[in-house]
């Protein structure tokens, strides 16, 4: 994970970001403002959070055709599988990655505190030195429970709610549609494998097996009591970019119908989805929001949005617009 | 998996195998005479092709004890996975691994055929020759196009029928019965994991998502019309023994808690999903039927099972005898 990281990491000292605004809910669209019929099995409105446009209309007319028995874009449901990145597309990346603030709450635990200005100028040796003090060295249940805990007390340095209450409430909306329309819906994520692991299913009602990331190699011993599996500091795999469709075939071994993303480091995985046969849906989460988010795009090395701007129109790809798209931001912070 | 192979490779010219010789299947077991009431949601008789004893009853106690709301012993479906090794445990793996005999044809096709016995004598790098030559250079699709229409065509040496009529009637069953119970059912194989996966979802009913497997770097291109995904002459992940726990946190990330194979390449994997908490099933096919298949174990370099043998019991593994348990061996060659 590490050259995705560092790329962005210089940004971190842009820690001067807004504080993240927040504006009221817009009022749910009412339901005969519905361009699509939800499929069937769904509830009448199956996503509340998402104003009318042509982003919701557009999601919302993907699941019908793929379910819809006799269309001719009826996928069976073995087929349906959905991707879906993390970082910046179901829970916020601002004022850093989440995992990285657990990196730095972590080294400051073991007595070897590194100040977040200092790891930016050091650039990536600095970083690899951070990620290996925190996150190997342990058997993967120790560091399980490390996460879990650090989840449970941690805040968000200004919005001051857990991290887990910044999932996006319309993608966890996205996540039961899919699902409801008998989707599979994976994570693939250049975060760590392990580390997302620890909350996606209670987040996102995504279980352990359906979630593809970066790892470190792990080594089984079983020299003691009971077996372990050993996190050893060596890179694994780098879940992002070109990455992302060669993790897609190892885990799931067959090509998604539908992605969804945020930044450039996205674009292969959504390439990679939409280039099969078939109907294809493929949606990158525009971060245009400075009042109730941060807004960021092409100019930001952290989540950056720039090849991508160009590349949608051409591919077909959907751009969602946080500003107007979306009636709420939050899951945990402003309520159901 | 070139240990793995080149380890049993030295018995291939072992082909002098007895003819697979056949019984008549004996006759169903009275339901009267079932040790255990199979979980429910499942037929009467979950296992008809296994014969009265220890193994079967051991089978279907675990399942009624992990999936009776109230147990003691009770697990949320969200924890019921079950792993299964494949080759001697799924399927035959006499005269030679299915997927060597596949690189051999694949060889002789190429205009490169090579020689069974002088392979064997060439040793390790004769055979990374011959997987290199015959399982890489080319993209994932026309690798499992590949493989699809060999399977189709290629018979079994000795018994002139599809080697997907080799897969073994009584573990079809248990595959069955552990899903009856809620269980997820993995491929966890020392073989190719995109091999197995061609054939795992119709022959097993298990879909491409749930096999674990040895793999080559793959490389994401996207530079003529189409992305695609390139299977590079190396060795990416050896799925074999202390590798399977390694393969399974990566690909599940929960521990199963019911595994089955057949040779000390399984014993990790038996480890580790027996020694966590709460009720495990452990399960090591042993092949000691030289009327209907092959009797081989310690002596063997080919699936040998030699310090299984001392650890079954040991660790509470249960050993199965093809010649006892199984009524019946096949499922394509002796009717249903």
């Amino acid at each position: 994970m590490l050259p995705a990281l560092s790329r962005r990491l210089v940004l971190m000292g842009a820690l001067l970001l807004p504080l993240l605004g927040r504006r009221p809910a817009r009022a749910r669209p009412a339901l005969s403002a519905l361009p699509s019929a939800p499929p069937s099995g769904m509830p009448p409105d199956p996503l509340p959070s998402w104003s009318p446009g042509p982003s919701r209309e557009r999601i919302l007319s993907f699941l019908h055709a793929v379910t819809t028995p006799g269309s001719p874009q009826f996928v069976p449901a073995d087929e349906r599988i959905a991707v879906f990145d993390n970082d910046g597309t179901l829970w916020s990346e601002q004022p850093m990655y989440v995992q990285l603030a657990f990196a730095l709450d972590r080294a400051r635990a073991l007595g070897v505190a590194v100040d977040r200005d200092d790891l930016m100028a050091r650039g990536n040796a600095a970083l690899l030195d951070l990620l290996t003090r925190t996150h190997t060295g342990m058997d993967t249940e120790a560091f399980a429970a490390l996460v879990r805990r650090w989840l449970a007390e941690a805040r968000h340095p200004t919005l001051r709610v857990p991290y887990t209450a910044l999932a996006y409430r319309p993608m966890l909306e996205v996540l039961a549609a899919f699902r409801a329309a008998g989707f599979r819906t994976w994570i693939v994520t250049g975060g760590g494998l392990d580390f997302v692991r620890v909350f996606a299913e209670r987040l996102y009602g995504i279980p352990p097996e359906q979630v593809v990331g970066s790892s470190v190699v792990t080594r089984y011993e079983d020299s003691g009591d009971v077996p372990r599996l050993l996190r050893e500091p060596r890179l694994e795999f780098l879940d992002d970019g070109p990455g992302k469709p060669v993790g897609i075939h190892r885990a799931i071994g067959r090509r998604p119908i539908a992605a969804f993303g945020n930044s450039d480091g996205d674009l292969a995985m959504l390439r990679w989805v939409t280039s099969g046969p078939g109907l294809r849906l493929g949606m990158l989460v525009h971060h245009d929001d400075a009042r109730r988010e941060v807004a960021y795009d092409r100019s930001s090395p952290f989540g950056r949005l720039d090849r991508g701007l160009e590349e949608a129109p051409k591919r077909g790809w959907g751009l969602i617009s946080m500003r107007e798209d979306w009636a709420r931001i939050y899951a945990g912070s402003e309520g159901p």
